[in-house]
């Protein structure tokens, strides 16, 4: 038997392509042919037209070793994590959740009572969003834990915002504040390098209580999808920032056909995400631009809207959409411009 | 920092439960709150009202080395398979699909190549069962490949069949035929041993295509469903055999609250089934009770629409409804009666 992972065929590296090159390359061949699919694969759920109110779903996996580390991630705030990553992802729509299935694959390391842990934590966020538990696939993996959840979710068609409906001279805007999450994870990471060195140090996590929060337990903006709906606010393009600012300001260009320019003085961060930046050597904005996993939004504004959310908390305008040729740039506090690229502008390489 | 997989906690291991025992005790605590909630847990899909046809939504995992084996499942197969495997619990709802979303986690080993192989299995099954890719999540996995997809279909309310709608005196249906998919594995199993251990020799595999095809490249019956359309037949109750006629055939009584016989002579079996169970040393009506992996659909059926079915292609009358006090059995060619198990009658447990 010849091995189906055929080593005489020509192999080219994941890593070459990169996620995005990977799912581009994937999806291509795919043509949709069913009458319902308002919106297949490229952008945060998946729309469907069944009659009555469009159906929104959205999937996404959590993979100890790759997106979680157990050392220092508790298992109810992982299913709490989990459940909220998926949750977003319909918001992000403009649309609401009702429902969550959970996949889960477990290793003979888990006890009943380990598992339980993660659905307390499910649970929790069930509660929180309104959603309900609607079925899923619970099994052994030879090793580790692995997540993969998908999130239902409703909204009226003309609700629905895309990540490519941008216009020339909207407003690019996001909510809350960014980089925290990704500096929770390195005070996170420090602190078990720490403890492996010496495992009778206690973890000194001092004054960073919310950085740590908003990497273990995140929220999604569902009061944000509510202003929107009690101020009459529709948003042009929507998506929300799971992989860093920078990456989904790409996203939302190409999707849009647009470029844009960012002010960097614009974008939200709270003083203790700039001071422990500061703290590991790290430019604050480059972790802001490319720390990923602040479950803000992004989103675009019609400059005529501008007046419905001047006053309104949490929600900032950053910068604005311009021609596709003038290209994607940040325009720094000290009055320089740079091209901005999907992994921030500059510290991260060097 | 201490392990958030907390030794000193209560420990059950998850084997003393089992898979649906476990279930039953993380869904235990869930209620549904949300209004568009239909169905929840416990039946092949969750089902949603978002205002026009129903939605319904399936989630199913395939792990490397649970689920499937790479030295003999080629990887277009098993793409194939995933995907049919998804659909099939659409269809036991009575409903029809309309799009897949597919989440996938790969080790390094694999090439781009490599996965593109798995998507074009993927995209075979879209085209045969007309759906479409809708969306999904690609990541690294630090080992082996998994698969988690989403299958999303749509039903009118009343047309959707659900497991626990059997009354008394229905009779028990099957579709197709059964045990060939557990003795296309074995076969699968002994050639992969017999490699191993002398790598120069050959597969023989010889007059067992049918079996082998039964265990890589299952199909769904979205024929079944669509003769019940053609037909007006509408079952009482129905669900996808992916476990084992036994074990399904109690959770369909579970459910419905009633007990069933079953009539040995009565389930359907191809001669080349029944001949390689033999060669196997097994028994071949215990390979068909619980060998699992046939996604034929077991359904029930009022008596007064047994005429509608009687003279139908491959659909199996093999037992009845009976009270729930007169238990779950199977009468024998000889004229016994046994006490059916989940785990099939006798022969796997001696």
């Amino acid at each position: 038997m010849e091995s189906p992972l055929e080593p005489s065929m020509k192999r080219t590296e994941i890593h070459t392509l990169g996620e995005f090159g990977l799912i581009d390359r994937l999806m291509e061949p795919f043509k949709a042919v069913h009458p319902s699919t308002r919106q297949g694969p490229g952008d945060d759920a998946a729309v469907m037209d069944y009659g009555g109110e469009m159906t929104l779903v959205s999937t996404d996996m959590l993979i100890e070793g790759i997106h979680f580390d157990l050392a220092y991630h508790p298992l109810k705030h992982l299913g709490y994590k989990a459940a909220v990553v998926n949750l977003s992802d319909i918001y992000a729509m403009n649309a609401r959740p009702g429902q969550l299935l959970v996949n889960i694959g477990l290793s003979n390391r888990f006890s009943v009572e380990a598992v339980e842990e993660i659905y307390t934590g499910i649970r929790a966020a069930c509660r929180r969003y309104g959603v309900d538990l609607a079925g899923g696939d619970t099994s052994s993996s030879p090793r580790g834990l692995f997540l993969s959840l998908t999130a239902v979710g409703h909204a009226a068609s003309e609700k629905i915002v895309y990540r490519g409906g941008a216009a020339l001279g909207d407003f690019l805007c996001v909510t809350g504040d960014l980089g925290a999450a990704y500096l929770g994870l390195q005070l996170l990471e420090r602190e078990k390098r720490l403890f492996l060195e010496n495992p009778s140090l206690q973890p000194d996590l001092g004054e960073s209580t919310y950085l740590i929060e908003r990497q273990l337990k995140p929220e999604a903006r569902a009061d944000i999808i509510e202003l929107f709906a009690q101020q009459d606010i529709l948003p042009t393009a929507m998506m929300d920032i799971s992989d860093g600012l920078a990456s989904e300001i790409f996203h939302l260009c190409r999707q849009s056909g647009l470029g844009a320019f960012v002010e960097e003085v614009g974008i939200p961060m709270r003083p203790e995400t700039a001071f422990q930046a500061v703290g590991f050597g790290l430019d604050p904005v480059t972790c802001a631009l490319s720390g990923g996993e602040d479950y803000e939004l992004l989103f675009t504004l019609n400059p005529r809207d501008v007046d419905k959310i001047k006053y309104l908390p949490d929600i900032y305008i950053i910068g604005e959409m311009v021609p596709a040729a003038d290209g994607i740039h940040l325009h720094t506090k000290g009055g320089h411009r740079h091209a901005l690229t999907a992994q921030g502008w500059t510290h991260f390489s060097q």
